[in-house]
C-alpha cells in the first residue's frame, strides 16, 4: 500500500503541477528535493510571482523511521517505527477575486519494534479561502467534494464538510478560516471499508481537486480589482498565518519535529497585513464574507 | 503593591506615549479602554502610520478572578484566585535603519479560596529585534540595561540577558529574535531582595527604556533604505510573527484564555513578507545580521 499511495502522489504532483503551469502561463515550479536525515525525504515544488499565482506551493513527502518522542506522546503510543508519506498543497493567487486553495492527502503506518505492521490509516482533505464570496464558486467546490465522497457513502459528504468546518476554525478570532470543504482523518480498515475501498476513496477525492478548484480560477482570473480589494485580501491572508502557525496542527508538527522548515512554510502568504482593530464597513462585500465565516453555511441542500 | 505598581504602569504609560508622538511628529496613540468580563481590563494605546512609527502598541491592563483553567495547569496550581498587571510594548519602525523594540513588565499575586496572598511575583525585560546591525546601537542599549541591573546585583545583567537570549530565540528557525535586551520572570521575595526591592529593579529597569531606545531612533530615523532593504525589513519581520504565534508564551496564553485578541496582536508587524527559502548574499549586511542572530554576542566585554 505504501509504495502504491507514494507512487500515486508523484504522478498526481506532475499532473497538478503541469496543470498550474498551464494556466499560469507566466511563472514555472521551482523543484527541491530534500531528505531527511533520519529516514526519507521529499520533493517540493514552489511557484512565485505568476500571473495568477502569487505563492504556492504543491509538496509531496515520504519519511520513516523512529517515531520522534513529540508524536508519540500526541499518538499516545511507545518506541515505535512509522512511515508517512502525502501530498500537501496551497495556492495563493494574486488576484483577490481567485479565492486561495489548501488540499493534503496522506497515508500513515505504524510498525511495532520487529516492523510488524501495527496500524495504518489515511486523512487529508481540501478546502477553500475566499476573500470575497461568489456563493456559485463554494457551491461549486462543495460540489465536487460531495459527488467524490458520494461514490463510496452518503454519510461521508456532511460528516467530513463538518469536521472541516471544525478544524479550519480560528477559534481566537470565532470564524472558520475559509467556507470549508472536506477534512477526514484516522481512515482505518472497518466492516465497511477495506483499506484498498479507503485507497480508493482518497486517490477520488485526489483526483477531483483540478475539477473543483480551476473552473472557479478561470471564471474569476480576469476580474479587475482595486487597492483596497487587495489590502482586504492581505488583511485576510493574516488570519490565513494565524490558523497556520497558532491552530494547524501538521504545521506545529513539522516545526517540533525538526521537519523541512522551508517546505512547512511554503503554506505563508507572499504579502501580508496586520491592522489594529480592522472592521469592514456593515453592509459590504467584506463585512459578508466575515458573517459567512462566522457561521458556517451549507452549500449543498 | 498592587495599587502601587498599577498606578506606576499608568503613569509610565502616559509619559512613553507623549515621548513616542512627540518625537514621531506626525501620528497619535489611539485609545481603547476594554473591560474583561470575568474582572479588570485594559487601556490600549496604539500608534498607526506615523512618521517614524508604522504600528506600535503602548498597552497596560490589569485582570483578575478565578484563574483560567489554562493557567492552572501552567502554573500547576489549583482552584485560585488571581491579580495580573503589566504594561507591553512594541514599536515598529518604518525605516529599516531603526530596530524594532519590545518590552513588558508586569506583577502577578495568586490568593486561595480565603483571599489570603500565597504567592507574588515580579517579572519583565526589554528587547531590541534590528534588520541592519549597527553594532554600538546593540552595545548603547545592552548598557542601559546592565546599568538598570548594576544598582541591584552584578550577576542580574549576565543572567538576564542570558534568559533573553534563550527565550526570544525561534527553534524551528534556530535563531534569535533579535540582538536581546533582559528577560526575567518569578522575581519573588529572598533573603536579598524584598518585594519592595523587585518593585525598585523593576521601576528601574522600565524607567530606564526610553534611555535605551529613544537615542537609536533619532541616530538612525533619517537614514535612507532602498526598496530591497524595506524588503529585507518586511521578511524579517515574518520571523518576528512566527515568533509571536509559535513560541511566544504571553501570546498564545492570551489567545487560549480568552484575552482581548486586538490588544495581544497589536504585536504583529504592519506589512509582512514571507518568501520561499530567502537567504541574503555572503558577506552582505543581510547576511551579517543572520550570523550574529544565530550566534548571540557578547555586547558589554
Amino acid at each position: 500500500m505504501k509504495e502504491k499511495f507514494y507512487q500515486y502522489i508523484q504522478e498526481l504532483q506532475d499532473t497538478i503541477t503541469s496543470t498550474l503551469e498551464a494556466l499560469d502561463g507566466k511563472a514555472v515550479f521551482k523543484e527541491d528535493i530534500w531528505k531527511r536525515e533520519e529516514g526519507g525525504g521529499g520533493r517540493s515544488r514552489i511557484i512565485e510571482n505568476g500571473a495568477i499565482f502569487e505563492k504556492g506551493g504543491v509538496n509531496i513527502s515520504g519519511v520513516h523511521g523512529a517515531l520522534p518522542p513529540a508524536m508519540q506522546s500526541y499518538f499516545k503510543v511507545g518506541d515505535v517505527n512509522f512511515f508517512a508519506c502525502g501530498l500537501s498543497l496551497v495556492l495563493h493567487p494574486a488576484n483577490p477575486m481567485v479565492p486561495t486553495v489548501h488540499a493534503n492527502w496522506r497515508y500513515f503506518e505504524m510498525y511495532d519494534q520487529e516492523e510488524n505492521l501495527i496500524d495504518s490509516w489515511f486523512g487529508g482533505g481540501l478546502d477553500l479561502t475566499p476573500y470575497y464570496i461568489f456563493e456559485e464558486d463554494a457551491v461549486h467546490f462543495h460540489s465536487v467534494c460531495k459527488k467524490s465522497c458520494d461514490q463510496f457513502n452518503p454519510s461521508f459528504y456532511p460528516d467530513y464538510k463538518k469536521k472541516c468546518d471544525a478544524y479550519f476554525y480560528n477559534a481566537h478570532r470565532k470564524e472558520g478560516r475559509g467556507v470549508g470543504g472536506l477534512f477526514f482523518d484516522y481512515c482505518k480498515k472497518s466492516d465497511r471499508m477495506s483499506m484498498q475501498n479507503w485507497y480508493d476513496f482518497v486517490t477520488t477525492v485526489a483526483d477531483s481537486f483540478l475539477d473543483a478548484y480551476i473552473p472557479i480560477v478561470r471564471k474569476r482570473q480576469y476580474l479587475s480589482f482595486t487597492k483596497e480589494q487587495k489590502n482586504w485580501q492581505e488583511i485576510r491572508r493574516g488570519r490565513y498565518v494565524e490558523f497556520n502557525l497558532v491552530h494547524d496542527k501538521g504545521t506545529l508538527f513539522g516545526l517540533r519535529t525538526n521537519g523541512r522548515i522551508e517546505s512547512i512554510l511554503m503554506s505563508l502568504p507572499p504579502v501580508v497585513q496586520w491592522k489594529y482593530d480592522y472592521h469592514p464597513k456593515p453592509g459590504s462585500e467584506e463585512a459578508k464574507l466575515v458573517a459567512i465565516l462566522q457561521n458556517p453555511r451549507e452549500w449543498i441542500v
